[in-house]
């Protein structure tokens, strides 16, 4: 089960390891970090370099296509070497996912046209103009697509996929392997659920 | 805030990758993922690397120090140099912290001596065996000294920490950031919870 994984200056490395980490212990998995070029990538932040160890020119097909988000997504909607890459892809998947907002990705490489899907609560908007109908849902899926909302929401996702591929047994174990039992401190995680004085501080920010 | 993050060949990559992604929004935050040598690191699954951005030799401080974990982990208790260096910065931080069996190197550092702390469910006696008391929760809190659980627990145990450091807002505003309203699609993420079959799936695979 071939797992690929683009990465891209400006991603946000949480979007791409946390799946990574669940799905890498699928049965038979292998997975491939995949860049415009072998090499370093640093994260949206500045301070975090992970690194493809292939080139996008070098990989053809995919089990598994697993998109993260972050700035260099929203920017990468418009690198047509990148979202063509995407689309192609795409047509030897058995799944095709995203997390956050790589989901514009998708949505950019014409695959979200008609769908239910759903990003990062900022991008409702940007995916919207792709024709994908935002769903407020952490995992969304859709035939063989499959969206996660932001960031950390992609381990929900890659959980949930785990179950379709290889069964609930398996999932479960995968879920006790990496001990993912949540018990957030806060219950700010989402749009709704955050006080107004939260959206105001991260608006402020952004 | 100076956050060092050390990383060594065999660690699990989400231990130091969902914190992250959290403290690296406090305010000034400043990230160092430091190593024995600057440079690449490769995972405990061999299939992703992190690149260090500085020696140990460079870093002689930390506000916080945050210990993945991880195979290499349990393989680093036995390396001097790494446990010398944990002991010699935790002497300079405000918050010491480990995710997963990150616990076990600052337990060989002699950290956790009498201490209440955690770790992956299936390190328990390691961790027992520096003097710690073992403690079932998933974020520990024992004055500057912080531990938890497996793997995921690190981002439960970084919000947890930024609302001490920041206060309940900004931490709020951090996990409204990540999304982190999870919503597990399974309830195996605990040794207590999980099904036997899925505790013998495990085990079988380890």
């Amino acid at each position: 089960m071939r797992i690929v994984i683009p990465i891209f200056d400006g991603l946000t490395a949480l979007d791409a390891v946390g799946p990574y980490e669940v799905l890498r212990m699928l049965p038979d998995a292998d997975v491939v970090f995949a860049a415009a070029a072998p090499g370093p990538v640093v994260d949206g932040a500045g301070q975090l370099t992970l690194t493809a160890g292939a080139a996008f020119a070098d990989v053809d097909s995919a089990d598994i296509l697993l998109v993260p988000g972050g700035p260099g997504a929203r920017r990468g909607v418009d690198d047509p070497a990148l979202v063509d890459w995407i689309r192609r892809i795409d047509a030897t998947t058995a799944w095709t996912t995203s997390v956050c907002t790589g989901s514009l990705l998708l949505g950019a490489a014409g695959l979200l046209e008609g769908l239910d899907a759903t990003t990062h609560w900022s991008a409702v908007e940007l995916l919207e103009a792709y024709g994908a109908r935002y769903t407020a849902e952490r995992v969304v899926v859709q035939g063989t697509t499959v969206t996660a909302a932001g960031v950390s929401s992609g381990i929900d996702m890659a959980l949930t996929l785990a179950g379709m591929i290889a069964g609930r047994t398996v999932a479960e174990a995968i879920q006790l392997a990496i001990e993912y039992d949540p018990q957030p401190p806060f219950d700010s995680g989402s749009y709704a659920k955050a006080p107004q004085e939260v959206r105001d501080y991260v608006a402020a920010r952004r």
